[in-house]
């Protein structure tokens, strides 16, 4: 035992520091790296990558690792939610042949170009054999992976939230069908009444950061182990817990825009700053899953982002800033903006009620494309199809439809779900926050302090040692009921929309 | 051969991916890092060193180096001059204890903020049993290198200038000592009659900006592959041909810091940047020493960027941006203050006609330091001694004399000769070059696209493929020849300073 864990712990320092070194990479490559740059460094991270590679499957190692699978109950709980983890992961690189693995790789490296390209010419014709490439790949993957467990779409579920299967998301997304799709069109039938035109004029790039500083301020973002800086699109990269960095990106006609993104980022990036130093040498030393990374941003950006205390409470930070554009603008115009319901095409654009509907249908969607009860051919329609059902509006252009979002041209399926996933998450850690503290008066505040501790306390400082599903047990009490996500949609909408 | 060959160049391609993501990551620690990573950081990096000594020491590259080296006539002249280099960093490795390495890179961990914290209290006794440490160190590596060639410091001049002995130091050296120490007396007793108020009021960091990015354009800085950014020092990170980068610092009460440190990082930049495409994947994508490379940064910032047809070319521009404070100087005033000779204290803000006499000094006392002809604890005394007799002011502070430089603390003795060097290398270049192109009518035009050319022919391309000694045959069609700086700096400065 003994020489085992010596033998894991040594063969995971030696990762971590690759992954460590790997990250800070990724990270210059997303925001300075001048664009001449990637042949190279593509050539140069693939050498590292193969290093790495031999690193996973030395034999030494893969014995380690199944030897303390095999003696898995001697270890203590973190350790053995890592080994269990460890041991999927292995497996998985030993059931691909090699030959798909290289196979795949080559399709990534044209396959968002072409998707892009598609995108841009409103044309799904264009990516579409690109797009049958990925799938078939994907449904050998799944065959590749299966258990007696996990069959299917399963695999590919799995691989992004730890035990979220068909059944529990079909009962999730059943709820969400059943609940608000009747629920928004009573809202955009009876539509709100406020001033927007101001929210389109131009807000300087200058003013913009300070409005993100304050609030990276606000929501007690470590400025000594992390940093803000702009890329494309925004995102957080965590190199363990010493150094957690955000982006976000400034849009001069779309003020709005850094506003959230800086408070969802600080989400991000408080979880993976606050994970518990005993796990610094471990894996587990970053969020414990894709929908849980995702429950703590959207805790950031709509519960606390778009209350209503805590926007009055900076209210008169912003309009010190956009004096100008904002002088006329009342708080309570402001807060009707900031929670305005529309049926748009676009997810990454829908506001927090019809969001989860966008989720919905790309769930559909895959579903039906791994099992083959629908082909890549017939997708644009389906697509199309379901949107109209769900929103009552039309798709007009391949790239306000099918094309919108990269996931798939990289082969993320399964992912999707994940975003609606962490929302509901969010608002049962929400539930079970309120039996603690006084929320609304915590955002009455300078600063979010005091939920951010409880949300270290529940969630952060644990990192990934535990499963989503233990999570959530230690944080709200109970498993997770995505009852707390529909009430907590429909009562704040009705409120704003003045619905019965 | 074949098979040696193969397992060369299958470990090179190893260890240029590691020197790679190394590279970034030192980048990303001089920019943006944010201050609470390092310890961090410095954990990973430890465990990413051990991996390059690995790969360095591993048996299988050793012995195909071993076997190249025996058999390098039959290798082709850009193999043979890699192989030769690599066999010297070899012995290096292998002849120095491990035990030594250890130790060394403990007293190194804590030494320069020792030192910094010495300079801080202008005291060098505080910083003098450290600094005793690293001699008698330093002094030990000598021995565990030295060969029947190379001896004494000797070892270290090598180790940054292949091919520079005290022999050949001594000669420039005393050639600068007999020609400048008293043409500087000559220029500080005639001074020279100028404005310079206006150079020390506000220069707003937005405006300095601006002009840094007039001066990369200008130099033909290729913006696709690399990028400008801040930090605290500025220096220069090449990471291979396709990705180039420098950094300036904006001080606002220094207009002319930030114009001379972009133009200094430029010609690193554009060494890097040019060398053959042919040496990529090979140890030699590079500048070939230090000297070499300063011979670049300095051509660039002091013969082309204090040149008067340059200036005259550029300075509307300048004064364009800092319409306010430039209002009322004469093109002929700037010109003779960027051109001012000052005997001044700091290396690092001399003036052209001075750094080599700053240089010139810590030569003498570091070769005295190494035979142990004086000692650490007489070191301030002598530095004093010596400044006083090349620039006749005496030094009051630490701070200002003996403390003023990280090198020493960082362990890095036979450095500073090449600074001059550099220089030194740069006029005879540019005596070439005459011969070629007409120099001055260049420097009137847009850009220095011309004079790029020629250096890249001469020099650039071929990287780090040609010993310095070659490469200045190359370009010159001579040996180096410390008289053409000489005979520059003495012409220039007489017709500036109106001195016969």
């Amino acid at each position: 035992m003994e020489k085992n864990l010596n033998i894991y712990k040594q063969y995971r320092k030696r990762l971590k520091a690759y992954y460590y070194m790997m990250s800070v990479v990724g990270w210059d490559s997303e925001t300075v790296a001048p664009i001449g740059c990637f042949e190279e460094r593509g050539k140069q991270m693939g050498v590292i990558a193969e290093e790495v590679y031999k690193i996973q499957t030395d034999k030494d190692f893969i014995e380690a690792i199944n030897f303390l699978y095999d003696h898995r109950d001697e270890l203590d709980d973190a350790l053995r939610h890592e080994i269990v983890n460890q041991k999927k992961e292995l497996d998985k690189t030993l059931k691909i042949p090699m030959q798909e693995i290289i196979d795949s790789q080559i399709l990534f490296s044209s396959s968002s170009n072409i998707w892009a390209q598609a995108k841009k010419d409103n044309d799904f014709k264009k990516f579409e054999d690109t797009l049958e490439k990925i799938v078939q790949f994907k449904r050998r993957y799944i065959k590749y992976l299966e258990t007696d467990e996990l069959k299917g779409y399963n695999v590919l579920l799995d691989e992004f939230e730890e035990g979220m299967s068909i059944k529990e998301y079909d009962q999730f997304f059943n709820l969400l069908r059943e609940k608000l799709v009747p629920f928004v069109k009573k809202v955009l039938e009876k539509g709100n009444d406020f001033n927007k035109e101001f929210a389109s004029k131009k807000y300087k790039v200058e003013d913009q950061k300070k409005i993100c500083e304050y609030f990276r301020d606000v929501l007690c973002f470590d400025k000594n182990h992390g940093i803000m800086m702009e890329s494309e699109h925004p995102f957080t990269s965590g190199f363990g817990q010493s150094d957690v960095r955000i982006t976000v990106h400034y849009y001069e006609k779309e003020f709005l825009s850094s506003i959230y993104s800086v408070i969802h980022e600080t989400g991000h990036a408080l979880y993976e700053a606050n994970v518990s130093d005993e796990l610094s040498d471990t894996f587990a030393n970053g969020g414990a899953s894709m929908a849980m990374h995702e429950s703590q941003s959207r805790f950031y950006e709509n519960i606390i982002g778009r209350d209503e205390n805590f926007l009055k409470k900076h209210y008169p930070y912003i309009k010190s800033v956009y004096k100008k554009n904002l002088k006329d603008v009342s708080f309570e115009n402001f807060y009707k903006l900031v929670n305005k319901v529309e049926a748009s095409f676009i997810r990454t654009e829908a506001d927090e009620l019809t969001y989860p509907l966008h989720v919905m249908l790309r769930y559909e969607l895959e579903k039906k494309l791994m099992d083959g009860s629908i082909e890549v051919k017939d997708l644009e329609k389906e697509w199309n199809k379901l949107f109209y059902e769900y929103f009552g509006i039309k798709v007009k252009k391949a790239s306000q439809g099918v094309l919108q979002d990269v996931h798939w041209s990289g082969g993320s399926f399964g992912y999707f779900p994940t975003y609606a996933l962490g929302s509901a998450y969010a608002c049962q850690f929400l539930n079970a926050m309120k039996k603690d503290i006084d929320f609304e008066e915590e955002l009455k505040k300078e600063n979010t302090l005091v939920i951010n501790e409880w949300l270290i306390e529940k969630i952060h400082k644990y990192g990934a040692s535990k499963s989503p599903k233990e999570l959530m047990m230690i944080a709200s009490g109970e498993e997770f009921n995505p009852q707390y996500y529909v009430d907590y949609l429909i009562d704040k909408y009705s409120k704003i929309y003045s619905i019965e």
